[in-house]
């Protein structure tokens, strides 16, 4: 079988960091060109300044990976999906909920591929702490996910402007997480969002979620934090407790712990290739969902301002 | 065929003015007890402090409408669809959308009805709207929704308060229509929010809107109009422009222009009995994911402040 052609448009941090060496290492695709009118990609590799320059001049693809600010994304995905090209989005999926349910309905239409990617998903721990929740009664739920954000988004402007999460950019993968693992559907009760004075999106929050058994699921989110950073989800059981630690990569059940290698953008490749080979499109908004609920209802409190 | 016994949950305005008429004009339904710890309901039904109450010592209902301030609705709502009873949800049908999606869930997996209703569908010119724009392009949508918050909310706190959408209260009524009529899925592109600098939710917005054929909609929603109020949507089409104005009962096409008696309530009430007599339900998320949306990406300015 041929290799899936890709594009990579939008060739910032998360590209070069995952993107490209997940591409490079997965043979189901082939990485036929970069676009950016920024960033160039690696050696010997076609580099595009614009999506409409790569449709225009080639080389031709088959598929697009969406590595840009989720601001922009909506348009590119349209124009891809009207040529029929695959297209895979990073996370956050859009800059609105209804932008990606009008894409979802859109390549349904047209037949074509849409994965709206959750990387945190595919964290080693993850699929077995699925597994081990999915007969259990959770009783309570403790997410603790605090971080440096001048380490992790470095003069990302982008990020705190309108349609950029702030701290719910990290927070959604620990939602995607969530929302995956545990038996019942999750629902949001109360948020307290911390905006710097100088900018539109929350630096740290404090949300309290529920399942529809009624265990509480508390979540402490923080991009001020220095010294050691905390991924972890505490999920506390009928049958013993279950930790994810270190985003989803090191799983501790009562049985014992297990690390394993990080493979999350592989697996991502992974799965956006037997989406594209199967003609099936994958898009979960509900980690999306969850983070629009805190802005919607939650109680912001304007806190000192955040410089770069 | 007997009746279906219903409850009102929460005699507020809305409850005093619509539902109890609406009930009482409606032969598929009985008026079996009204539920609220501060008003009481008509003369000679039963009144109750609290749903707990009601369900504790009767009357038996097969039915509860649930006009109580949003933030408080998905309790109740859970409470009823566990003994099997059939939810009229006011709009917006809860304070946040994954509460709504959960309990949508639950009432699917119980097999009991739950009903989001958006009262301005049942607006006399909507209908008639939405099938003659079924075939047309829409080129281009303007919605005014302008009016005097003291007149129509007076008082109610709760509107101000995070779960409360401020102006978006009635700008979902211009969104519930607006997702019905038009052909296509409609999204958010931009919204400018206008928060009073002593409360939580805005007071004005200021969106734009695209339907998937790239269509722009404009959508001014103001609380501070006194005088005459606006309540119109005017949607340009490549046959002419449809017109919708005193919040969707007077319609006018090309051809002329239709003015009908009000049958909103009437109109959600006959539609809830159809619902549980043929055992399904009706949950459409799409206004309100509208308006998470605008609370999501909107850039938010502090106003002056507003008193009652």
């Amino acid at each position: 079988m041929e290799p899936i052609r890709i594009a990579i448009v939008g060739v910032g941090k998360i590209a070069r960091d995952q993107h490209i060496p997940a591409i490079e290492s997965t043979p189901a695709f082939s990485l036929a060109a970069t676009v950016s009118p920024n960033h160039r990609g690696p050696e010997g590799i076609p580099h595009l300044d614009s999506l409409d320059e790569l449709l225009e001049k080639g080389p031709a693809v088959d598929a697009v990976a969406l590595c840009t600010p989720p601001q922009v994304r909506y348009d590119l995905a349209v124009q891809a999906l009207k040529r029929g090209i695959h297209v895979f989005l990073e996370k956050p999926p859009g800059a609105t909920l209804s932008e990606v349910v009008a894409l979802r309905e859109r390549a349904d239409k047209v037949g074509v591929t849409l994965f709206a990617s959750w990387h945190s998903r595919f964290a080693a721990g993850v699929a077995p702490a699925r597994a081990w929740l999915s007969d259990r009664t959770v009783h309570k739920v403790s997410i603790v996910w605090r971080e440096d954000v001048r380490v992790w988004h470095p003069g990302q402007d982008w990020i705190w402007e309108p349609g950029g999460l702030g701290v719910f950019d990290p927070g959604i993968n620990a939602l995607s997480i969530l929302t995956h693992i545990l038996p019942q559907p999750v629902f949001m009760k109360n948020a307290r969002l911390s905006i710097p004075e100088n900018r539109a999106a929350p630096i740290a929050a404090d949300i309290d979620f529920a399942d529809a058994g009624g265990a509480p699921i508390h979540m402490d989110l923080d991009w001020r934090q220095t010294g050691p950073q905390s991924w972890d989800i505490v999920v506390e059981t009928d049958a013993g407790t279950c930790k994810l630690s270190q985003g989803g990569a090191v799983l501790t059940l009562p049985s014992g712990t297990e690390h394993n290698e990080d493979l999350e953008y592989p697996g991502l490749y992974s799965r956006f290739g037997n989406l594209i080979r199967g003609g099936r499109s994958d898009v979960d908004i509900d980690p999306f969902r969850l983070v629009a609920d805190a802005f919607l209802r939650g109680h912001r409190q304007i806190v000192e301002p955040f410089h770069d």
